[in-house]
């Protein structure tokens, strides 16, 4: 393909895309096809001859468009969002344009210049404390996930408390022993609602892991006591906390630990490295209302959101802030004669293969200019205000059908967590519930699980809200993410797509009623 | 941004890419700024109001192209190439607009089941052992980069081995005690001239490294008797190998280990997960010419290749294939209750996250698919070999001035390295050489350094090599990198991007002669 090509196929791509976006809203968000659906439409081997771009392009309508799940449609309500937009797409092709493995800053100075650069602006946008800017001993980096950002900076909190502890033992095979012995008794320690990355970055690192409670009555949160008791509970046993993931916005219901009470906790345990995963929620923090979060994070290690989730940056964009940069590069520094450089050697430019797992990094810093510059301050603060009001119209919805539902978690950074009540025992305590009046037998029931009637309430309540969950995901229209918390199994529905809307909400809302009365035998199905 | 402003951005940013396309060759390949260039260009935080984009776009040209170093330019011969191709820029636009987390099949199913169809390919392409197609125990996955797939096997090796050492203790305290233990008297094994990427695997996942020699009379090539004898002496000292990653194709001269001897030395040590990285060469073994490397994998438990490097695919796309899944599902498998679905569950698909370290996937196959596609067997091959030739060609200039330089290792994929010949204490010797006759000198000098004055010989040649490089490379017209392999200092030649062609190469050689001479006070500067 030569330009010319690229240029006819480019502006057909263009046209494409646009028209994809443009009809989005009327796809079902779900694909209708089995496992295994594209085997059969593909040959089993590369062309011996180069194909026609017309060809190609075709198959994607043909065999790639029906097998997307389509994340960018106003009907995606599962998960957290991963949002694109348009500048965020623009971003995407110059980068691939001026494709390179750009690992130090004379494989492309640029990559790394303005990344420093908007990094340091999402600081300040985030109203981040100051040790998070570049100026200083911190800064930011693009990585890719924040499971990856998770692993880079646990392992990095490993290596520096080993270097700490044995900081005068010399190098040798002593020190690799008591190294390795110290590593089998380190505990890395987060919130039973953690994200699952957390754990997989201590099965990485070869030490331990254990959580925190955070039970309901703390609205799944973790406590400062909850915290120091476990910190506590582990040194009795003889194992050492080393990093603690604090949680800014948990999976199931965006929880968000007492980050001021444990930036005070943390005085006392110098040595724990306290990340703060603000994977989803993390994007709120743009809005004033929101800032009051931040000041605490002074007094921890790192931070990270995923701007490819909520700030419509197209994933991957999971941006990084360190407090001290040494802390990484001490950690991942391994420079052999191929990278030595005038330039890295001098100390005057960063180097951020230094600062993570990989070698090579992508250009991704271009668009999250793009965006950044695109919608500005109040665009984003727009953006991000529009979700919130949305996760509180949801909220209303619930309620006012408090015979049906209940609600787990109100509306945290616009997601609202809930489930269908059951009949069971108080089934006609429920259908004499005025509609709009919550059944208190419910209350009771997610303040206390131990009467046995309740149990059997809440299975039956699981029981219904999975039928109604499954049927709702396998119709396809709509796509919704289901969960277990605290022993309740909840529909989780965040409404934060850019296309969002109230009337989408609204229509999936009359389905949840619907299939909700039918499983419940109060309409014929 | 709505999707018509998207449309004339879109358009305007195909004609831009295709116009840098065209005048690349034309471009100096390094740019003329200074480290800290960018700042000063742009403001110090994100704008209040949203910019045009005709404002983001032209600023493109002001202040990012100028950072660029150009990957694609025929004049980069610099460490590996990073290769792009216009179909794998169209993957990455529709990529970009399908934006999703894909971190299980249900997420996107097409993502998933095009990436198990297009490695099939890819192995099937490589001749890759048939227990690296996805039909059997194995399969492909992309991950980013080499350093990523060297440490997404490490960590499963490491815990293989624990797995089987530890299969009669029960799941406890005392078994994790042991399996601390465990790690921290185990080894990472690679060849001396391996990526810095094994190592640093190694640190993360917290276990010792070390090299096999690999010295210059093996080619700077692991052999089967050098792997044994480390082995042998790991256990005596009583840490215990559980690693080994096989170079084809090494960093400083494209060396590759002895895999057929390496292959059967696998059989003694079973315990001992064998990973060959193949990140640059790989992609020679799509012609069969290069397919006598394949059958030894089959003995082994993993490969790779960047097919970001070599096979027109952006970065980034690692082709990583390995031969029995399970060995990293039994590491990497943590399912959270908001991950289960019916599918998954099902054991029906495959979930790639469980063969890596992140959990989100970008939806990469696109681009490799439409590169496959594109260029077909025959013109990938025909692509590949148009460089061998040119690596050959520039073997020949170099002879033809024997007098200034020596081989350091004849072209090996395209890669040739050399160094400049030192004045010396056979400065006479040298300037009455016929220009196209080696000197035996430098040749003995290769072979012997014990001798001190060819151990002077080989400091004066350093010192001039590293003149005439640092010049080359400070002039900016074209990149080359230097390295230090078995104590010699050497600049590595590879020309490898789409654009190569001889005329740059003679280019770039009349530049090398005009600088030695220079340097060597055979020419006035």
């Amino acid at each position: 393909m030569d330009s010319s090509q690229f240029r006819e196929a480019g502006h057909a791509a263009i046209e494409d895309i646009a028209q994809y976006y443009d009809t989005l809203a009327e796809r079902p968000v779900l694909p209708s096809i089995v496992p295994g659906y594209l085997r059969p439409q593909l040959p089993d081997s590369v062309p011996e001859e180069g194909e026609e771009w017309s060809k190609i392009q075709s198959d994607i309508e043909r065999v790639i468009v029906p097998g997307l799940t389509h994340w960018q449609s106003p009907k995606f309500m599962a998960f957290y969002p991963c949002n694109s937009s348009f500048p965020a797409m623009l971003g995407e092709m110059y980068s691939a344009s001026f494709n390179a493995a750009a690992f130090n800053w004379i494989c492309s100075p640029v990559v790394t210049e303005l990344e420093t650069i908007v990094m340091d602006w999402v600081a300040k946008l985030l109203n981040l404390p100051d040790c998070y800017l570049s100026h200083g001993e911190g800064g930011g980096i693009i990585q890719g996930t924040a499971s990856e950002v998770v692993l880079t900076s646990l392992v990095a909190a490993r290596e520096r408390i080993i270097r700490r502890r044995l900081k005068d033992v010399p190098e040798g095979e002593e020190r690799m022993d008591k190294a390795a012995e110290m590593r089998g008794k380190l505990v890395a320690l987060a919130s039973e609602h953690v994200h699952s990355s957390t754990q997989k970055a201590a099965v990485i690192a070869g030490t331990r892991f254990r959580t925190v409670p955070a039970p309901k009555e703390h609205n799944f949160s973790v406590t400062t006591a909850a915290l120091r008791q476990t910190i506590e509970e582990c040194k009795v046993k003889g194992i050492e906390p080393y990093y603690f993931t604090a949680t800014l916005g948990s999976t199931a219901t965006c929880a968000v630990d007492d980050l001021a009470g444990i930036a005070e906790l943390a005085k006392e345990y110098p040595d724990i490295w306290i990340h703060v995963d603000a994977a989803y929620a993390g994007s709120a923090l743009i809005c004033p209302e929101y800032q009051h979060l931040c000041p605490p994070l002074a007094a921890f290690d790192s931070f990270n959101f995923n701007m490819h989730k909520w700030l419509l940056v197209n994933f991957d964009c999971s941006a990084f802030f360190i407090k001290k940069r040494k802390d990484l590069i001490d950690t991942y520094s391994i420079t052999p004669s191929f990278l030595r450089n005038e330039f890295s050697e001098s100390g005057m430019v960063i180097d951020y293969r230094d600062w993570q797992i990989p070698l090579g990094r992508r250009f991704r810093s271009l668009k999250v200019w793009f965006v950044l510059r695109t919608y500005g301050v109040k665009g984003l603060r727009d953006f991000i205000r529009g979700h919130i009001k949305l996760g509180e119209y949801f909220h209303t919805l619930l309620t006012s059908r408090a015979d049906l539902f209940t609600v787990v978690t109100a509306p945290a950074f616009g997601l609202t967590t809930f489930h269908v009540n059951a009949l069971s025992a108080s089934a006609s305590t429920l259908s004499s519930s005025p509609a709009n009046k919550p059944n208190p037998a419910h209350e009771a029931y997610l303040n206390d699980f131990t009467n046995s009637a309740e149990a059997q309430f809440r299975e039956d309540a699981t029981q219904v809200t999975k039928q109604v969950y499954e049927k709702v995901n396998s119709q396809g229209e709509f796509f919704l993410t289901s969960t277990v918390v605290g022993g309740v199994y909840i529909i989780r529905v965040v409404s934060a797509t850019p296309t969002a809307e109230e009337k989408y909400l609204k229509s999936m809302f009359d389905v949840l009623v619907e299939f909700s009365e039918e499983v419940l035998g109060k309409r014929k199905a």
